[in-house]
């Protein structure tokens, strides 16, 4: 059993959105595919992944770096030696071969949707939904075939207003969300009020409403934010300062009573392990983001995950970044907290096909083997234009 | 004043060497250039870097994200308006808009390259050897036209011995250099203190001797060699453990009272923030190894250095990682406490050329404009292919 080829296109994502830091309309994505020697009904099984959302295309480390050390490798490096079949650790392992300790960032992502779509080969291999491939993997007994679902978006926008964010709260409300995510950060500290205000107005209560700063403020304006908001009970808060400044994150706990969300730009173990450390994050409470996609794959996420209950953690704390197939999947057979949705943005690889039903806050994944990509029409073009 | 074109050519390092965890004979280095529009006899005036070694050549980043971002913004962007010359502060923040916060990997090593050959491009212009011009944009005063060098070498080879190992770095010592740098980590306790001990017959004292881990080794094995050793009094220990896990090098430090050395890969202010608040660093002591051509460029490098001394470190403390032309201006520029050189490996970057004058543990620049990259003959065919 071996991969035949791999192959990557560069998917440029729709839609002219900002956070407080970033506007995303020139944004790319890497869809990898994965091409075995194997065959189902008569055409070869093929993996299929991406790297996440937010952080580029990464065809220039696929292409120079990782495949070409995947496709050099003999092939039975890449097996699991008790199963004969591929297996994920060990096609990072291979993947990663003579590159340096430290410096994660684009090649985690990188890395991320090749390991990913080895997952989803696996799955298909099985002729199983990729959640039970996983729970089997990591041992993790399934509890339930859905997962609590919240609706992320509240961007900024050019020519923006309160108005229009009701009516984008309103839109997801009517698609079965009930719980929604909205930026902060992008204007004044007064005009943001006003902002989580009008959200409120269709969240209802603070248990329903995020809110993201993408990791713009320093400790004095995150203060601030956190004083102003804090009768309002929000769900959580999330990314106040920069991902790395663990002790910016512990001064905001200390003085910040409610939940707090971070993680989605550490692309390793040993940053989570730092999180831990010196982060101040608290067992119970606080919210942990990252995303397989991000760093280096489902094993390094399956490695932070353990480090996390290692740690008195609950998995239930980790909500992965990126609402797409690839993490409803992994919380699923994880047993995570939940996954995001992106409902009305970052297409053709947010969201999820009619056929996931969100329903009363959840979404339950489908049987298509796999992460099930295929499904997903916006998804299904890029599919073919990438393996025909 | 504009730049009018920006080139990119990924050149294979040449040598089969390891340390302890990578072999080098299929790593690639970024040779940029940024073509201006201003012409000196009759030439267009062509900035020139690369970035530094280690981390792979960056085609990718540097095609689809910065290169684009550059060459389609305002040219104005790009320049200083007190000089109206290139500003590479802003042609690095130009470079990096809508980019995510942390994540410091490959795109801060695409980043060096373009950053670096803006000072380059500015040195030219002003004809004058880069070190110059980096010292009047940083206000540092120049107490000296040469710095301290290290020859850094002693790797694992195939079918190696401690007789090669001694011929090397007598062979070094022939070439002027008096104080030397090997790998440990890459062969057992017992075999590396062989090789120490047979290295220290041609460094004469532990003082002329550093040993590199090059992040390879868990608490238990740093300390193992660190008690080996301890006695032997070396120049520095360097890169023991992971080079995020502070809590290892505080650990470290703790229990080792000779200097240690690490921040190779250390691409961000944040991470060397962190390994202020963290790793236990002492003052006039252990020693800084960032690379402006792996952590963004030189502008993101001096603020590091400022970080440190605003933490009471001396800026002599830091020797920065990559032995080669654009490291040896930079440390003469801003009076850092020296650099490396790999006389014998990574060509054609590492090392410099005959005209430097490499004697008594110390190298000077001739007085070529800008780093002088053309006077290297291993280069200058690069350069040719590249700018023609």
């Amino acid at each position: 059993m071996r991969i035949v080829e791999l192959r990557e296109l560069t998917v440029p994502l729709e839609g002219r959105v900002a956070n407080a830091v970033v506007n995303f309309s020139a944004h790319t994505v890497s869809l990898v595919a994965a091409i075995s020697d194997q065959y189902r009904n008569g055409r070869p099984v093929v993996g299929l992944a991406f790297n996440s959302i937010g952080r580029f295309g990464q065809s220039g480390i696929l292409r120079e770096r990782l495949f070409p050390r995947v496709l050099s490798a003999d092939p039975e490096a890449l097996l699991n030696p008790e199963t004969g079949c591929f297996d994920p650790a060990r096609v990072a392992e291979v993947a990663m071969r003579n590159e340096k300790p430290g410096g994660h960032g684009d090649r985690a992502i990188a890395l991320g949707a090749l390991e990913l779509a080895t997952w989803d080969l696996l799955a298909k291999l099985a002729d199983e939904p990729a959640w039970r491939t996983i729970a089997r993997a990591f041992g993790h007994p399934v509890t339930s075939d859905r997962t609590p679902v919240y609706a992320a978006g509240g961007y900024y926008y050019p020519n923006d207003s309160t108005a229009r964010l009701v009516d984008e709260l309103q839109r997801y409300r009517d698609l079965g969300y009930t719980a929604f995510k909205m930026k902060i950060g992008g204007a004044t500290l007064r005009e943001d009020m006003l902002r989580i205000e009008a959200a409120l107005t269709v969240a209802g209560t603070g248990a329903n409403l995020c809110v993201d700063a993408n990791g713009r403020f320093d400790l004095e304006t995150a203060l601030a934010y956190a004083k102003a908001f804090s009768a309002l009970e929000l769900r959580w808060y999330e990314e106040a300062g920069d991902p790395l400044d663990y002790a910016l994150n512990q001064s905001l706990i200390q003085q910040y009573a409610g939940p707090v969300a971070t993680g989605e730009n550490l692309f390793s173990r040993q940053d989570v392990a730092n999180l831990v450390r010196y982060g101040g994050m608290r067992q119970a409470q606080d919210v942990f983001q990252m995303d397989a996609g991000l760093c280096y794959g489902l094993t390094e996420y399956a490695a932070m995950v353990e480090l996390l209950e290692g740690n008195g953690f609950n998995r239930r704390q980790c909500h992965p970044h990126g609402g797409h197939l690839l993490n409803l999947h992994i919380a699923i057979g994880l047993g995570l907290g939940g996954c995001e949705a992106y409902p009305g943005v970052f297409q053709p690889f947010g969201g999820y096909p009619a056929e996931c039903g969100v329903g009363d806050g959840f979404v339950r994944p489908t049987d298509a083997p796999g992460f099930g990509l295929e499904q997903k029409a916006e998804l299904a073009t890029c599919i073919e234009r990438l393996v025909g």
